[in-house]
């Protein structure tokens, strides 16, 4: 049998895959086949809410409590907002700086750039290259309000949905969706005013979406900067991920995240095809002329250029 | 001559053709050629900002500052926390009311959903439409947060961004990218206490981008429930469009935007292809199989399909 394409406790290399793997450098792809084939092992949990809902101090209490359970952990920040990638407290960054120490765990952030899908396709590669290192847990920290932010979170087995009081009026700005996909509700800052009413709240627009009867997703209460609640919560995740296991979801899961990965890929290397294609400079600087001058418009352009896309051998 | 399509006096007809347009109906496509004939006359305003920010009041001063100067006002709010399109408090509500009794106004919001790239497709063509059906002004508010967003974003001539004191830490969690294409910075609620350091804030993050010599976005003060700073506001909105028609700036902002929608159609194009050939529903199913059961992986799928691929005629 071959060595194992990666190891856990090669965080050089790790590191290094990663970039590749974000950047979306030649021979990417190759990487990633290795990968795939690693991978399936880790427990993915998504952790996405609004920003200043203390997501990257719950993320921080959460690596804590897994690693009291010998648990090894990698985390993706996908999170302008994120302590992790960026905006940090300078008593955040002690915190990360003494967890990075630690070498069961691994912390990384994504930046939130490129254009349609690009994030959300390198986002979801990086995740499988860390489930291929070998990580027990992998918290993947987004903010949840834009398309891309939800694509990513959809690679999660478990997903919590971080709010705080007092941004109660903010729950209708969420993304449409994001109430659908969240496992966990997670009211943080509960010591606050108005947690009783954000709980009320969340459990009043649970009861008006369609019965998922499988599955009921609790509301557990959090002060993440004390620490208070998380012995609940990693209680619940636990049960989320039990239940994951011992029905077909988990498996249902994975395959759908592997056809939501094709799908990203084919649309990455269509919009790259279409630029060296009927996209190319020359070309597209004509039919921009051509539909400012009204000799032409977007709309007939595209159905002549996707009459003349075929499938070879599908056909 | 023909009649023209559209005509700003029919709404019920204009609001017909932009369900069609927003459901991507079929018969959608010829309606929009039609609509791109007649369009380009409109002068397109983009309003954005996090939730909380205040846009819809500002759109709301915005619209009546265009009516007092006879210009008639379309409005389209890409936003789910938007008082025109939902979360609306009882005083917004009766305001809205009133400016849907003025003829000169139509006000329309569009759903914040569907896949990659469906919302920002479908908005560019609800503006298209709106534009013509010959009004003078299109307001287009939308929360600047996601990628989706800021696509919609990218299609007005005139880009206002909406930030209020006490979210200064926010301007990190914007999407990367909002700083660029704001045309008009607002400081919405500068009554409040911090009004002046986060202007000072914007100053210093404009100064650190690259400097763009031929516009200074800059920065006005408002506090849009009490229509103060409005005036200035509407002048220096006035100077961007002198700026964008005496400069070769708005042909080239309509020539990328009609770029822009030619790819957003194809890639709504292509993955409507993709479902009927190599991602159809057994085809998919048995894909997914193979990648749960490592027999395949979703990057030697995407390399198949790929390969496949290719545009008659254009080789």
């Amino acid at each position: 049998m071959n060595p194992p394409f990666l190891c856990r406790s090669d965080a050089r290399r790790i590191a290094r895959v990663l970039s590749q793997v974000e950047n979306r450098s030649p021979g990417c792809a190759s990487l990633m086949k290795e990968c795939w084939k690693q991978a399936g092992g880790a427990w993915i949990i998504g952790i996405t809410g609004p920003p200043g809902a203390g997501k990257s101090t719950l993320t921080s209490s959460l690596i804590r409590k897994f690693r009291e359970e010998g648990k090894t952990v990698g985390v993706l920040a996908v999170d302008p907002s994120s302590s992790f990638s960026g905006g940090a407290l300078l008593g955040d960054r002690i915190r990360m700086m003494e967890m990075s120490l630690d070498e069961g765990v691994f912390i990384r952030s994504a930046a939130t750039r490129g254009s349609m899908g690009g994030l959300s396709a390198a986002a979801g590669d990086m995740i499988t290259v860390m489930d291929a290192a070998g990580f027990d847990v992998i918290l993947v920290e987004t903010v949840g309000v834009g398309q891309d932010e939800i694509d990513i979170i959809r690679e999660a087995d478990s997903v919590i949905l971080v709010l705080v009081p007092g941004l109660g009026d903010d729950i209708q700005a969420l993304k449409a969706g994001i109430m659908e996909i969240a496992d966990i509700f997670v009211v943080n800052k509960a010591d606050k005013e108005g947690a009783e009413k954000l709980e009320r709240e969340i459990v009043y627009i649970l009861g008006l979406s369609p019965v998922r009867k499988e599955w009921t997703p609790p509301v557990v209460k959090t002060v993440a900067s004390k620490n208070d609640g998380m012995g609940a919560l990693a209680e619940k995740l636990a049960e989320h991920h039990r239940f994951l296991r011992y029905t077909a979801f988990l498996r249902e899961k994975r395959k759908q995240r592997g056809a939501e990965k094709l799908r990203k890929l084919l649309l990455e290397g269509i919009e790259k095809k279409l630029k060296k294609g009927p996209l190319a400079v020359g070309e597209e600087e004509k039919l921009k002329e051509d539909f400012v001058g009204k000799r032409s418009d977007p709309y007939s352009a595209a159905e002549e250029i996707l009459d003349d896309l075929s499938w070879e051998g599908t056909e």
